[in-house]
């Protein structure tokens, strides 16, 4: 050891932090990389220990969809594995995860050791060869003098990319000493710069199609976060004052203040019907789009590829003939500067699309003896977010029914448009609740979660209570998979779940009682408008400290109603006679 | 549909059935698979209905472990990746789980479609690629005139191999109709016979070796049970009077109360110490032998190649010369019935090795006001099994604990020599007890779990109430992971966990309450001998019925003695200047 080394833990360590990353999730302190969790402390890094690997994934995905890049540890093989669903998904939508697993010593791989967490064969490297699949870069730290700047490398793609990465830690590499002075030098993670010249020439085709348009709309989508595009798309739409709306995925990407935002285009399926501007539109101005088939109604809120502009992270596409690699961000903040508001059209016919704030402010008060709805609960529950708060949608009935939400400025709306794994977003509430501590934000963490869906990942309860994490949770608890049910077998017992006391769980995990401890926890049972309002207008419960849970009780059958037809849809093609 | 079809579903399930499955293992019911769900009841086949897939997978692990197969349904992509942990287990440990995974339909593959759960690049098979790592047989039920034949290969290869396979079923094939006329038929899982001439003279050779030897020894291993040898080792430990042995993952194999039954043997870090015998034995007759590294405390504890006689499920190993591929099962009967018990030797030096049975009489009553402590607790648990229990040790302190047992005979023991995953048992012991109901076995569950395991899967708790199923768990409360405190950083924060009041986790679960309902409900808060042995001496406890959770507080520091210095060799390896 000298001064111009450090430990290749610690280098590692320090490279995390200056990319931003202030805590470590992590599952179950695994023997093959014990020693590296002493290195943290000094680097700064907390470690969250989290009580399983999938779990810790989760949460991680979340703390990445705010912070940018988050970390992982996890050990060999049995803690990897158990996080590979979860870092898949942060790879399917684009949240950068930087996974790095304990392995065993350099030697036991040497000598085919039968060691744990091994398949028992010899061959320790199976594994690894898995996460080709699902990260975008993978580095194997067994060779000293080129460690480092693999690390470089691999953390460099992960910001770049926005995607997970896979790092392998040999145990005896952990306190292996290496050269320091890299880290002099912060990593490079713009993206390149784009030729002038291109950038002019596209910029000048896309600025004429937009003066000679007369019926545009702007439409736009949950990938502007990774992005890092929202404040232009903001901007833009701002600017030229085009009706604009968003897929549900994108559902938090535009201030839900401004006057042309009209809100979630979903087709038929949607709250508010936009196909009447939509049909005979001539330009659609379209921002990171994830076309999959639950974010586009089955592929059916696609607009014609011939009148649409769309902007891409790496490329930029005109109608269906051009296509440009240029990087988004910048070439926007160019057009942005270019644009000639005097010769945008104001297409008349936009005055007469819904829009969404109209449909909550119309809403008349509740009945107080009513059974809570979930047709107005997403609504009505909109004038409780403030900005700033960062609002995740678990992927059950709470995915559709966010669509109808009502945002106001700098808000956040985390949900899933692809992988939609049910257990998903408690975990991955605690990672942005950590996230919004670390940057200060004041914004509160809002969880809309499925009881089915708490169940599968229920101990990430007890993660947020020991790190005295804020997290206010509502439990959707309609007994049971009503996702489901909506597709198939209704009444069948394989959509039924087993009837928890959700209320007991932070006691059951540890949470101080009322009046001790300095961590305020409050539990609230509603079932009626009559139990939930004075709850949601309550200063205590709107002041975003410590842990909240509202049970909010809702019948099993019941869900946005414009959404049903489609789940009905989902279960005629189901069940529709096969074909050979 | 006609009187000589099914459908494919309806097929598979009555293959499973024929085989011995009587319930279907799975989390959530997916969209793609629900269809199958109704012709589940039909085949009288079971829904699990588990809170999330890895615990789902780790229930259908034990399960298997008790019937020699088991069926485990997910969902594509988020489903089947959440339980990758668990099947790589039972791969690692041979333990034979059918995998079905629901997927979407032909159609969406053949156009690429960006659909749910696949990673939105159009290519779906990726998940799939990854399972030829971690099962024996894969298949993609694609094609409508081959898929039964299909289904009947991969069942018979699960099956004779032991170790778990991989079922791909679009959502259109589920109903397709299928020709029903080979159902009629059981597929045969027998291994193939022998040839006779070969195993005739390699038996000699083998009985020759030990009338030769003077000082044989038995060394038994828990790949007996997949190998289904059970019966034949016990009758050849019987029939030779050679003093017999069992490596950690064998400890159960053997017959407790056989008078030349000695314990465990782990080399120096075991209760005790065989070495002065076996370091100048002449013959070591190894029985499905799992030589992991945990298993023989860093590979110390194998005997010299040159004098051992090695029987594998397909080959018998004479020396460091000899190999023959041969089918252990069949071969062992025959070894049986030719064994001269005249010619075989009596070794004086036998009677002065120490007998874990005799450790245990000799064991004075405990101090009542003493807490309770790992030395003895083993050992004290022993004279509570009884015939037919199952005794299963999760990857903790349980694990090295568990070595001090004396058990009755019948009973059969369940831990992990290789992929020690945390969080395993508890789940495995969910579906160990319903595959000891289905098979009316009489014999209680019971559960040594660890407070940090218990955190993992936590949830399974739920499934075993909602199932009303038999299940006795100790929780050994230690406060953290002690067994890593053993390895490093005893008094770091990494290794701490959060404080649960566990036995409240049955009410917040939805457990009647006393009194009502008819699933019998007990908890237990013990600290010292004087708290514990009346619970093990009453009825009620004893009883095997219902759920029945002991909270046993210990020390955060202790552990079987003689397992610390193990784990501290292990730190000082880890701690040891790295080379380059």
């Amino acid at each position: 050891m000298s001064s111009k080394t450090v430990s290749l833990a610690t280098y590692l360590f320090i490279r995390l932090r200056q990319l931003g990353v202030g805590a470590m999730q992590k599952g179950v302190p695994g023997g093959f990389f014990l020693l590296a969790l002493d290195q943290m402390k000094s680097t700064g890094l907390r470690w969250v220990g989290n009580c399983n690997e999938l779990n810790a994934g989760y949460a991680a995905d979340g703390y990445a969809r705010i912070k940018g890049i988050s970390a992982l540890f996890t050990q060999y093989g049995v803690g990897e594995l158990s996080a590979l669903n979860a870092v898949a998904g942060s790879y399917a939508e684009f949240s950068p995860v930087v996974h790095m697993v304990g392995c065993p010593s350099r030697k036991t791989y040497q000598t085919e050791g039968i060691v744990q967490h091994s398949l028992g064969d010899g061959n320790l490297r199976v594994h690894a060869g898995i996460w080709k699949n699902y990260t975008v870069a993978q580095a194997a730290l067994i060779e000293p003098r080129t460690a480092t700047d693999l690390v470089d490398k691999t953390l460099q793609t992960c910001v770049q990319e926005s995607r997970p990465v896979y790092l392998e830690i040999p145990s005896d590499m952990i306190t292996l000493q290496v050269q320091k002075d890299s880290l002099a030098n912060l990593l490079r993670v713009f993206p390149p710069a784009n030729d002038p010249k291109r950038e002019d020439q596209v910029i000048d085709t896309i600025l004429n199609q937009m003066y000679a348009s007369k019926q545009p709309y702007i439409l736009v989508d949950g990938l502007a976060a990774p992005d890092q595009i929202i404040d232009e798309i903001n901007e833009f739409s701002r600017v030229t004052g085009f009706p604009t709306m968003s897929y549900t995925f994108g559902g938090g990407i535009v201030d839900g203040s401004l006057l042309n935002y009209h809100g979630v285009y979903a087709g038929k399926f949607g709250k508010l019907d936009f196909t009447s501007y939509t049909d005979t539109a001539d330009l659609a101005l379209l921002f990171s789009p994830f076309l999959t088939n639950v974010n586009t109604q089955g592929y059916t809120s696609i607009p014609p590829k011939d009148i649409t502009i769309c902007f891409h992270r790496k490329a930029i596409e005109i109608g269906d003939k051009e296509s440009h690699f240029l990087h988004v961000k910048s070439f926007l903040r160019k057009l942005l500067q270019k644009i000639d508001i005097s010769r945008l059209p104001n297409p008349a016919k936009a005055s007469s699309i819904p829009k969404i704030r109209d449909v909550q402010k119309s809403l008349p008060p509740p009945d107080l003896s009513a059974p809570i709805d979930q047709d107005t609960f997403y609504l009505r529950l909109s004038s409780y977010f403030r900005p700033k708060d960062v609002i995740v949608c678990a992927n059950a009935t709470p995915l559709p029914g966010g669509r109808d939400f009502v945002l106001p400025p700098k808000t956040t709306l985390i949900n899933s448009p692809i992988w939609l794994s049910i257990g998903h977003m408690l975990p991955a509430a605690q990672g942005i609740s950590l996230a919004q501590r670390e940057l200060k934000t004041g914004g509160r963490t809002i969880l809309l979660e499925g009881d089915g869906s708490f169940q599968v990942s229920a101990q990430e309860l007890s993660t947020i209570i020991k790190h005295k994490l804020d997290v206010c949770i509502f439990l959707i608890n309609n007994d049971g998979y009503t996702y489901e049910r909506m597709i198939h077998g209704a009444e069948e017992d394989y959509n039924d779940i087993a009837r928890w006391n959700y209320l007991l769980a932070p006691e059951m995990m540890g949470a101080p009682r009322k009046g001790e401890g300095d961590y305020k926890v409050e539990t609230y049972d509603v079932g009626t408008w009559g139990d939930l309002m004075p709850v949601l207008e309550s200063a205590s419960f709107g002041d975003g400290k410590g842990l909240k849970i509202v049970n909010v009780r809702m019948d099993r059958m019941d869900m946005a109603s414009r959404f049903k037809p489609a789940l009905k849809a989902q279960g005629d093609l189901l069940r529709a006679i096969p074909v050979e």
